[in-house]
């Protein structure tokens, strides 16, 4: 469990693999470089606003340039899908996964969580606005982001279990109902935070997990008073 | 307490008003038939897909037809949100409030948005495409957006506030919290249901519910059991 992305669950597939799986040494600082910027770009315009000709703009290439390292607009869609989720793996999973097994790396996932979606209250979650583009969008764009957003919600799923096996989560827990409810409260905060401007929406996402969790937690667990885990 | 929308709540502060108030009688039905086509495209498309262009294909009007009635793409996209607002109104507002005021009112509330959104798995909630597309493009959409986003959150927190006063929920609710643990519950089912396509999260959204319901309760309020109010 020491990555979130596994190759065959979110390679395994696409029939047309986008990306060259080994790009080429020479090219490679360009083609992160044009990725960032299109990281960027996608965060406030959404990956529907996302061209070759944009990029191009952004970056100071020319079109065939930004083109010989992404061959269609679909490749550079799927790729910082890819690169959005390597991030968040990073900046999410796994820091955490250092955290105790059950409860207090459960928190800590939320917790990273939570900060990130709070960052992003200037730039936007790529998950959350994505989810939102394509969902009625079939593709390998839609496909992409469906598995990244899956290979994130298993991985809680299995923080969730964990913490039943580690006694400190009710054994009649659903895993599947709390994860359900969580990720409800991530996106109430990305809704109140970014489109609605209200302050305390993080705060009020934490009062919620605590709710939560006390709820499921064992009778030795108390109360669950909150513990920084990091 | 019989209109959701309050017009110097949704009016008063845009100095631009787009629509006028009272369109000619005579151009009245033209201008329902575009609105309408409208409002379709824009929950397919989302809001930031329509043009004049565009709906004069669906239509087929000319541009200068359509035009005619909408004078720009802006004052388009604020009658779609108004329509879709009103629309809300009759479906999910005003029946409600022939439930019981208090707790079956606010189970009414809940029901019957969760009936409209599964509804709308699809062709789509402009609330919630909305909010992404335009959390951070500033203007008068967005403005109107935000008005009548929370002109509904508005009169969910009442009904919160009046099942408290009748003895329903604990005198301790805080009730904007229970409204985000609430609108969190609605996210995530149009989340799972539209984008990832999970079979039972309108049960997962029913079923958190009753637990929110069941913690808030009064004693005398047992169990919370669901009663069908309408």
């Amino acid at each position: 469990m020491d990555s979130l992305v596994n190759a065959d669950d979110t390679r395994a597939d696409h029939s047309a693999e986008p990306a060259p799986a080994r790009p080429l040494m020479k090219g490679q600082q360009t083609r992160a470089a044009i990725l960032d910027a299109a990281l960027a770009l996608a965060s406030h315009i959404g990956l529907e606003g996302l061209s070759i000709g944009a990029l191009a703009e952004v970056t100071g290439m020319s079109k065939s340039g930004v083109f010989a390292h992404f061959g269609s607009r679909e490749e550079l869609q799927i790729s910082v899908v890819r690169e959005y989720h390597a991030k968040f793996e990073d900046e999410v999973f796994r820091p955490s996964m250092k955290a105790p097994r059950g409860l207090p790396r459960l928190r800590a996932l939320f917790d990273r969580w939570v900060r990130r979606v709070s960052v992003e209250i200037d730039s936007g979650c790529i998950y959350i606005s994505g989810a939102v583009e394509f969902d009625d969008r079939p593709g390998p764009v839609r496909d992409a982001l469906v598995t990244m957003v899956q290979t994130w919600q298993d991985a809680l799923e299995r923080a969730i279990g964990a913490a039943v096996d580690e006694g400190h989560l009710r054994a009649d827990t659903d895993a599947g109902q709390l994860l359900f409810e969580i990720h409800g409260l991530i996106l109430a905060l990305h809704h109140d935070a970014r489109f609605l401007r209200h302050a305390g929406a993080e705060a009020r996402a934490r009062a919620a997990l605590e709710r939560l969790l006390a709820h499921a937690a064992t009778p030795h667990q108390g109360s669950a008073a909150p513990t920084d885990p990091l």
